[in-house]
């Protein structure tokens, strides 16, 4: 089926929702722990984390102006810190509930029965379940005019992942540590790896290593 | 196992790179399709993309500052329209190989075997395998100085999807498309369903709907 941009501009809103936001492919299904200045903890789930780069460890997220992700990047611009913590298999229900519109004053970790994990001078919570979870230290945060979105910029300076989930190479089967992908505005997927590739040459053919 | 900003900043550098590719969780595999302003077509593979907005449909990118994106980015610049398609599971492998460091002169649908799909006052090309793909106008491009990266902002402007995976809400089910997620920088995965979930809101508990 083909849709050109007044096909689009058609659709009632909650319809195209859906579907753009199935346009971008998978997403990675990410919990952001977070905490006012005064300590009181807030959970979101957000599916916008993208890989800056890896020297200095940069990871972005985009916040969207909801009310529930609204907290969140109040909280990370007061305190200068975030946590994120992937979404795994056991508790996809209760992440997926952090994306209800809680009033401020409840946090979501709490209501949602997730568990909050506190690290010694580490102002944001991260989530006692998820067995991959980094904290993050805000580097720069630009207001997207276009949408009205935040484009977040922090640095990774804490990781934990699973002990068996660390390959000899350095990357991190997440597979193997049950996290899971999202597609859309509510669906969640787990993965099977079929193909892990080398590096890529001009003068070779692409070479498959697993 | 646990990582501080001290072990992080003391790991090789290709090391370090598997492994904050890592963190971000499950990324989209999509391949960008460009041409420079006299038609000569450039494939990237690009695991960026992230959903930006739905009203206007606004996805957004990062390019990097390899030789291989920076084709892409000039393109996109050049003529202001690219098109992003989902890799699927039929091919991985020629996917992958457009990482390669071609010449600039050299295209990599020519180089891979993919095919060239044109749409008639479009000026970038279509991945002909590829059967969610779409076609996007530039509408901001911001340099990151932090660590050199580019966001590219693009509406949608023309979307191609497969009849039977549109759904009557209009989320797309890119999983019956076919379409893989990314992991680090080189492992690619078939999804499973297993949770859709309901509307999430404070005063009831979490539903799954499917």
């Amino acid at each position: 089926m083909h849709f050109t941009a007044h096909d689009i501009g058609a659709m009632g809103s909650r319809y195209r929702a859906a579907f753009i936001n199935s346009l971008s492919g998978f997403k990675p299904a990410n919990l952001v722990g977070t905490a006012d200045a005064a300590g009181n903890s807030n959970l979101a789930i957000i599916s916008s984390v993208v890989h800056l780069g890896s020297h200095p460890p940069l990871l972005a997220l985009i916040v969207r102006p909801s009310p529930v992700e609204r907290h969140t990047l109040e909280n990370i611009l007061d305190t200068r810190c975030y946590t994120i913590n992937h979404v795994q298999q056991n508790f996809i229900e209760a992440a997926h509930q952090t994306a209800a519109r809680y009033p401020r004053e409840q946090s979501e970790f709490t209501a949602t029965g997730l568990g909050e994990h506190w690290v010694t001078g580490f102002a944001a919570p991260f989530v006692r379940e998820a067995t991959v979870r980094m904290g993050l230290e805000l580097r720069e945060h630009h207001h997207l005019q276009i949408n009205d979105t935040h484009l977040v910029i922090g640095e990774v300076v804490l990781v934990d992942v699973p002990d068996e989930a660390l390959g000899e190479d350095g990357a991190v089967d997440i597979n193997a540590a049950d996290s899971v992908a999202l597609s859309g505005l509510d669906s969640y997927y787990t993965t099977s790896r079929v193909r892990r590739m080398a590096y890529a040459k001009p003068d070779l053919p692409p070479r498959p290593i697993d």
